[in-house]
């Protein structure tokens, strides 16, 4: 817990991104330390961020096919044992439950890593004929993974919100159409919703998910250079379907195995948001996911405080009428300059100021975040001005966001290359690459970079016909990254 | 897990309501068993419900002042040891977490069986000055209490869903409404969105929730007699802003302890609903919540069969244009009587059929769920006479359940008398009460039966002057019931 906080970011982004980057999630108010390390409260601010993701994958699910579920948090021992590549990839992680009440339990239950191994088997119930197929099954539910690293809010915490999507298809094109179709759709999140360009690709094969054919990735890159995996969907094959028998009778009567995917996007969405985004002076959203998109801060003396306050409260009144999201701050105990500096701190997209000046001339001034373009707008059609204004302000940081991405994609002809770029740039190193997991390891050792993913076409030509490490022949290309 | 099932309920509602229940559940995909004890799988059927119980809550809590936030599932034992009547009251029934990966833990985590013990803390620290008041924190959230009963799916699980709001205030008034105006929300979801009467009152002191001054109560009386506790609304007092310190600075500077209550309701609601409305065919919803409102189910024969799938898919096209969530069935291999006979399993309040008569005269005919009303309609203006019609299967829902809650509320005068009616008839026996909880036992003991409330008017009279059970003077009304 925080005590006291000082109003105002004290840290740099530039020199410290790391305190910088907790000190904005603090004093923003999205979220606080739990007392057990590894785990965050989320604050309304931050929750109300998450609830408008939800909100926007959610509907998008729905449109697709896809049907909410809630399977139960604990998972037995000898499910999880069931499929051993989970069993291998989880285990060191997972938190165990031995006693209910004050009995201890025949079987230790696990508290959910994910959910494949409580889930595919009710799919494989559930499944009888090709009619039943495809089936979509999502959940939005908190899952544990018992990692000792240190806290970083909604980067890396024990206990983290997320959705899984877990579907079961007839064969392999309709696994991987939903495989493809759930990247689309977080790939939209992050271009349409969240103002960050982003790259996909696949996973290189040594980093699959735990029993995947394919694990596709959306990454995103960050302030300080580093990638973060921004959400994953991974074709699982037929692994899971035959662990677990999910079998159908096809149009034949013939019995068939079908092929499963699952996908998943967790708060560490909001983790990048905050970090690209925000700056020395505070939080920065896009108005898209803003809790509050607009403050009308009026500005008065003792003489026109009532003229001046209903002004603001007319057209605070009219924005809110329209749907936008305002909040009037007409606050007596602080002054414009506090409220400016904390709105900005709370990462407000658009101040709008309101004086004497703008009752007289029937105007408004509008005030961009985080650049501080301001503008007189007339106060006839402000609802519709506003609205250009909040796309300006979202154009506005998708294109920052985007110019730095552009330049921070670099080519590499060898291992000494790939180390003097990134340990100078950061960003993404580009690389022919032998498909050997062992050529990563000098890269790895030297500077905690890796692989974090080739181009989804299978077929498409190496940028270079050799391997920048080993000199054997590329198979394909590599981005490499440090990462989060 | 289930495997395959015969389509129809085998099981009466009269005869075996338990067993007639889990079978609805079952059968109408709602959920079903997990492989541990106590804990079930929300099916998507059963999951859409609750997401639209979930809407309309958080729709009126938004708009009252309540944010979301979102609070660790496990709590330091530590913590749940500072409030000692929380302690008491659940320790019996925690699940404890006890290993991380392979290391044991140096302090055990409970699996949260509410959360009054980890948010408190957090809101003290938040709450400084009285401008911080109230503070109104909800979360949308899984909690486990490890009670050794067997399991009733949404009535009685290890797990389940829940909302919790927790809230501080200066004083006892603004706690109080807070308490009041939480009850009256929940009472507006059952008569309003759920179509169930409900009885609004105190819980008796021995029967508060650990900690709390007041508990008031939602009672809704099920189809076998017994009453259910469907949501309850606590006013805590400075008991828990006592024990983890929330203080506040008044107006004058003076430090003063705070008034806190919390509130919650959990899927025993969708237990509740499905129960009471249900009937030995299925599934029955009001049209408020069903996740298809309308099935429009085409008749033909071969030489007709485009014609009146054509005029049926229009009609669908119209109404789900309107926003009505409409299904139009029309599969080739079911037969009507076969697809009539699962959509009301499945709960759909309205079914549209659509026959070559029909399709001559530009009518559609409309039955009713669960009545089996029927009515022809002309097919112009079909949206708003769906609307009309899903309005009245609410209100004939509605009305039924009032009818049997108003024959269900008896008088008695003397122990003899209480046993008797609640033996003969079950509902809901009034009877003055003078207050002691040893008055209580020997209707407990004879037949489970106990004072599930008493008036929220601390001031009105008892209905008698005499308690019925020691016959000393009355201090208020009990309605004694059995109880889920």
């Amino acid at each position: 817990m925080s005590g006291e906080q000082e109003l105002g970011i004290t840290e740099s982004k530039e020199h410290s991104t790391g305190e910088w980057y907790a000190e904005v999630v603090q004093k923003a108010e999205l979220a606080d330390y739990a007392p057990m390390g590894g785990f965050i409260v989320t604050r309304p601010r931050g929750y109300a961020i998450w609830e408008r993701i939800q909100d926007h994958l959610d509907g998008w699910f729905k449109d697709t096919g896809v049907d909410n579920a809630y399977f139960p948090m604990f998972i037995p021992e000898s499910f999880l044992e069931r499929e051993k590549d989970i069993v291998e990839g989880f285990d060191p992680e997972v938190a165990w439950v031995t006693h209910g009440g004050y009995d201890e339990l025949e079987e230790r239950l696990a508290v959910r890593p994910t959910s494949e191994s409580i889930i595919t088997p009710f799919i494989a119930d559930w499944v009888r004929s090709h009619r039943d197929l495809p089936m979509r099954l999502n959940q939005w539910c908190s899952v544990v993974r018992w990692e000792a690293t240190e806290t970083k809010p909604f980067f890396r915490t024990k206990e983290f919100l997320w959705q899984e999507g877990h579907t079961a298809h007839r064969d392999e094109d309709g696994a991987w159409d939903e495989t493809m179709t759930r990247l689309d759709q977080y790939e939209r999140l992050y271009e349409d919703v969240m103002a960050m360009p982003a790259l996909k690709g696949r996973k290189p094969p040594h980093d699959k998910f735990p029993g995947a054919h394919t694990t596709t990735t959306i990454e995103t890159l960050m302030p300080d250079g580093k990638s973060v995996q921004a959400a994953t969907s991974h074709y699982l094959g037929t692994s899971f379907a035959e662990a677990f028998d999910i079998t159908y009778a096809d149009e034949d009567e013939e019995e068939q195995t079908a092929h499963t995917t699952s996908w998943g996007l967790s708060w560490r969405s909001m983790g990048a948001l905050i970090m690209l985004h925000s700056d020395d002076q505070g939080l920065v959203l896009p108005p898209t996911l803003a809790p509050t998109q607009v403050v009308m801060v009026p500005i008065w003396q003792e003489d026109n405080k009532d003229e001046v306050v209903e002004y603001a409260a007319d057209a605070a009144a009219e924005l809110d009428e329209a749907g936008v999201r305002v909040n009037l701050d007409d606050r007596d105990n602080r002054n414009p300059g506090f409220k400016y500096n904390e709105w900005e701190l709370k990462g407000v997209p658009l101040r709008i100021e309101v004086g004497p000046n703008e009752v007289d001339d029937d105007e408004l001034t509008l005030v961009h975040r985080p650049d501080g373009e301001n503008s007189v707008e007339d106060r006839a059609d402000i609802a519709e001005t506003v609205e250009d204004h909040l796309d300006t302000v979202y154009a506005k940081l998708y294109a920052s966001a985007e110019e730095t991405l552009e330049g921070e994609i670099r080519e590499a002809d060898s291992r000494e290359e790939i180390l003097g770029t990134i340990g100078q740039h950061g960003g993404y190193v580009k690389t022919g690459w032998c498909g050997d997991e062992d050529c990563e390891d000098p890269i790895k050792d030297a500077l905690a970079a890796e692989i974090v993913m080739v181009p989804l076409d299978r077929d498409a030509e190496p940028i270079h016909d050799d391997c920048a490490i080993c000199g054997e022949d590329a198979q394909e290309t590599a981005y490499w990254a440090k990462t989060y």
